[in-house]
């Protein structure tokens, strides 16, 4: 990474766009927010080359790593001004990954590019970063704040987040002890999450017609705005102390359930899904409306109120079920019958 | 990350800029492509929710991570339709990162992001990486490509990558044990790398009249594009073998040599750098010539034809130079007389 210290004022450089000024000021405050983070496992933090971190108490340790971005959520935050949930956001939605494997998160970094380097877009960023980092113990040890002259219009920029876990070779949730008969639960979601910005940014035309943004809601009990940016929940510390009793994972992003949960299921095993089971949170069903869109795609592009399914035994369930009380039983495995590994339907009768 | 698979055509998304369909192949075709850089120490590679990889052979590992992006070198290779040789630089130079530790590198993720998913340059771009970390024994674990509509114009995107490396605790290379008279050694740079672009393009016009790219230039050898666009050199093969005689190691990136040599030498020392040691590369004259930039700026903004400076005692540098052939010994290290930490001057007499 560089985030170089500089020395004096740079005109040629200063007039192509670039200020390496600017980047020195910011520079110490990162170090500074990034420093919160810090326990006595970072050698280096923020500023050196590489971010270095001991890596302690593994017998056979297995890395697990997410690199991942907050999608076109951020042209929402940015009309709103609202920077610090989307630093929350690239945090838990990359611990939410490793997360899926049993894995504990240790180290993050985050790339954020802009044309013209803008403290009152990278400071919150960087807050709302380093909030979700020592929610969950991570330290963040890295990063670039790139400046990018003709790439970006004016207040745009992009972000991308890296999450680096660890977890013991044999204690990986990996979903190859699933068995026909284990319990789906579900954790809901906060809302949207990250996923299916672009949908809903055409379907409510932000872009064209920011003030929508800013209009109260009944449904939603505030504003279109605030139910959009809320922050990605993370799942890292209600999962954690039952990593033992878990057999998979699946953090629902981008391609809803019914693509997400193949991803860690046998085969020969299909996920029965019984979509009574919850009710999705009402932004979706305006969304639904607002943009005439079928309930097959609704499924595909956004979680529906489920941020997290974990597949247990049937017999691990009610020693769960006290501490993860909002965690609710959405289906079980079943045989595959056909094409289909993830069936949803209504409960018959 | 999420690369996930989809189903059938998502006719409202779709309609809203983000193709499924188009994601879905290309992520067959990444994974393939990744599935090139994996060892036995792979568990899980792209397309999972996070990359797994076996840590071995450490007692006392830490671990080194970088995050960097290529600068708007990413806008010149675009005009020259010429992305592997950015993916190769996305690779190196954060592999370099990690090197000045004295680590070796693992893992690497990319993020690539676009309004609309182009193939076209997708797949150049990952060929280039896959490349890379071939060279370098690095696993590419995974990573995102996003598509996000109303954020970049055509065939515009961002780029940032991930290396983690692991080094013993005991073995890191940090300029603690740096004393005077130790030899400052460079190792020649393949051009400009990855940094100042922005004031390249500036100087050379090269956004408004790309045509500039193709003029071919008796001092250069060849076009001016392919010289911008050669790959940042990868340091980590020449100097693995040698780390135990390296007590320091400098990546010259934003900042050069005045700005990053001090990021690793001790306070009360001081780099004394012979001017006339070597010949920078024909194109930071032109370069110079063309934007009429001081001295001063020149070896602010770029490396100068040195692309790492590594510090060793000046005992060691009999055993390293045959093993180093093209090394120049490009000074030592003094006391700290004054403010500068850096002192540049041509041989007195």
């Amino acid at each position: 990474m560089s985030r170089p210290e500089t020395g004096a004022s740079h005109s040629a450089y200063g007039a192509a766009g670039v200020d390496l000024q600017a980047i020195e000021t910011l520079k110490e405050r990162i170090g500074a927010f990034a420093a919160m983070t810090h326990g006595s496992e970072v050698v280096k933090g923020v500023g050196a080359f590489a971010g270095l971190y001991r890596l302690r108490n593994y017998k056979n340790p297995v890395l697990a790593a997410s690199t991942d971005g907050v999608g076109t959520k951020l042209k929402v935050a940015a009309l709103l001004g609202h920077y610090e949930s989307l630093g929350i956001d690239l945090v838990n939605l990359n611990v939410n990954d490793v997360v899926t494997c049993g894995a504990e998160p240790l180290l993050f970094l985050d790339y954020i590019s802009m044309g013209k380097l803008d403290p009152q877009i990278v400071e919150p960023l960087l807050r709302g970063m380093v909030w979700a980092c020592r929610e969950v113990g991570c330290a963040l040890v890295g990063g670039e704040t790139a400046q990018m002259p003709g790439l970006y219009g004016d207040g745009d920029f992009d972000l991308a987040g890296t999450v680096i876990g660890a977890v013991e070779e044999g204690a990986i949730i990996d979903g190859t002890t699933v068995r026909e008969g284990d319990a789906l639960l579900g954790l809901p979601s906060s809302g949207l999450h990250t996923n299916g910005f672009s949908l809903v940014r055409k379907v409510f035309n932000v872009d064209e017609n920011p003030a929508v943004l800013y209009q109260s809601h009944q449904e939603l009990g505030h504003t279109l705005g605030e139910e959009l940016i809320t922050p990605h929940r993370c799942y890292y510390q209600s999962l954690a102390p039952h990593y033992s009793k878990l057999k998979a994972v699946v953090h629902v992003s981008g391609g809803g359930l019914p693509n997400n949960i193949p991803r860690l299921l046998p085969r020969d095993l299909a996920a029965h899904i019984r979509l009574d089971a919850w009710e999705p949170q009402p932004i979706f069903g305006m969304i639904q409306r607002a943009g005439g869109i079928d309930d097959r795609e609704m499924r595909q592009v956004f979680n529906m109120g489920i941020g997290m399914v974990l597949i247990c035994g049937s017999d691990a369930w009610p020693s769960l079920q006290g501490s993860l009380p909002d965690a609710i039983v959405m289906g079980e495995v079943v045989k595959r019958r056909d094409d289909a590994q993830v069936i949803m339907q209504p409960l018959p009768g």
